[in-house]
């Protein structure tokens, strides 16, 4: 793996490009308007973020030797598409936090926080429509045959994992984690962002797919991390509820491993557990299966898998990059597996 | 108004339109996928409706000497557009049934409901993009652009009408419910509808603007007409439970009636029943809300203006269908008005 010094680039451009997007996720929205709608619009974009999506987009675009600005409208989508998923995935979670305050549905209850992310996905939709004068017809077209691929998995990976919650399932293997994940996370996280990079600095002709395996190892190793922060990190830098995963019944790594290694009583314990509604799983119950994950070495396993497609992100991207000139949004690119699996928030 | 006699070739019109557009409705979509997600997508739209919508697109173009064909993608998005409408706003409103059965939450959850009203308004985007083929890369942009715009204006409406019930609005006027309504119903039912099958008749350098009023007074109308039947329809025809509204302390013309002449003791225990929440609302309570409606003559009230609106939008489409041949299309325009305000369903 890379050494630790290629963190601090990856940090950098992160809030370089995060203060180039941010006035357009904040300020970007109509002046007039009914209450409870433009003006929640900045409650989730406005607290701290990675402002990771955009970076990936624009990091791309430049890498490759495209112009920025043309990559903004579709780098500043992106980041919309995430927000307005992060509320709807509130709503369906029941999340308590998120980003170090209450959720928007805790704040204005379910019915406006739903609307709210439906007007965030149409402000997304405005930057992709309004890509057509700055990018031309054709090639703003193939950026909306993107979104709506990126939209079909994440609808998709999202459908998998509350079907698996619903039908209490109990026989899940890694792979099927892995493929979950591939739609859930990587589509939307890194594949559709770096495809749409690639596209505004190559244009229509290139070829798209040359960074997909890159995103989807880069988005697997994202969500292992994400599942082992909210087990195991700190509230203050993280800003979700710790072990809100757990009292879901969210089938991570570490559950289906830990249901693949519980036998005897602890298997029927742990079965117990995931067969109730959340409502019904105590915080003992909770601390009991976070016990049992750390005793197995199930956070230790998981880790360990996510340093694994890290690594193989990096020699991803360490290919296609080959023939790319040194320069901030190379090495970006190349630390970001490293920087996703070390992060603590 | 019109005589009786156009009832049936609406009845008509709307069945042969239902019938054109319902397989692309049930049947479009991916054969293999997640359950809880396309396996649900045709379960509201297999339930017995109206398809008004998708006729209203479909007529407009074939009056105006329009090809058919060109325009069954965006009946079909409209109709799409429609159905995810419904599974939010049913989350929303914590709506029991929909066209008589139990609403999508209350059969699989608000998550997966919520993860296929996404998944249907997914569905409808594709039928926008589609669009690209057969009409030609402008026209179709021009339709997701009327898109947006309808998009927006429905989730405008829906926000003016939650933050009514959010901040218990107590001093509203017949204006504001109009310009609620106007939003929140006319844009998406009637409005965008219509300006869809105009485009594809008359082109993209047509006036757009020709049907806005017609289809403003139209949903205007039909709205109003929806409120009542919700009061006081029968739910074998009407298929949502009867009283529904006022559990929820919707703004409706009726309730804004009642608000401005219930005075005295009456008024406060109106403000009363209003200031609580939905779970806190008893049906004795709201069937005194109704009793006072009726004495007060609200309803009747409300069913006058429903019929002015209506003579409004048939008058609207007398002008703009002055030069188009007849035919059942027209027909069907100028019998609408009528239609919507006497329905039962």
């Amino acid at each position: 793996m890379s050494s630790a010094s290629t963190l601090p680039v990856v940090e950098e451009t992160l809030t370089r490009y995060r203060e180039l997007v941010l006035p357009a996720l904040v300020d970007d929205r109509p002046e007039r308007g009914p209450s409870y709608l433009y003006d929640l619009l900045p409650v989730y974009p406005s607290r701290p973020g990675k402002g990771l999506r955009a970076a990936l987009t624009l990091a791309t675009c430049a890498a490759l030797g495209g112009d920025l600005h043309l990559a903004l409208n579709s780098a500043v989508a992106v980041e919309l598409f995430h927000n307005a998923f992060l509320i709807h995935d509130d709503i369906q979670d029941a999340s308590e936090d998120r980003r170090g305050g209450p959720t928007l549905h805790s704040l204005y209850g379910t019915a406006i926080a739903l609307n709210v992310g439906n007007a965030t996905n149409l402000l997304a939709l405005q930057r992709i429509r309004a890509n057509r004068a700055i990018l031309g017809g054709s090639l703003a077209w193939q950026v909306f045959e993107e979104t709506e691929t990126m939209l079909r998995h994440s609808l998709e990976g999202q459908a998998i994992e509350l079907g698996w919650i619903r039908d209490n399932a109990v026989d899940l293997v890694d792979d099927d984690y892995y493929r979950m994940c591939l739609k859930k996370t990587s589509w939307y996280t890194c594949i559709y962002p770096a495809r749409l990079g690639l596209l505004v600095a190559r244009g229509s002709t290139t070829d798209l797919t040359v960074l997909d395996r890159f995103g989807w190892y880069l988005g697997a190793a994202f969500q292992i991390q994400d599942d082992i922060l909210n087990l195991v990190g700190d509230y203050g830098q993280y800003g979700k509820e710790i072990g809100g995963d757990l009292l879901e019944g969210k089938r991570t790594l570490m559950m289906i491993r830990l249901q693949r290694v519980l036998t005897g009583s602890d298997g029927d314990r742990l079965r117990s557990y995931l067969g109730r509604t959340r409502s019904e799983r105590s915080d003992e119950e909770a601390a009991w299966v976070l016990l049992q994950m750390r005793e197995h070495g199930c956070v230790e396993a998981a880790r360990r898998s996510a340093a694994d497609l890290a690594q193989a992100a990096r020699a991803e991207a360490g290919q296609v990059l080959a023939e790319v000139g040194p320069g901030p949004d190379r090495d970006f690119l190349l630390g970001l597996p490293e920087y996703v699996v070390t992060r603590a928030r």
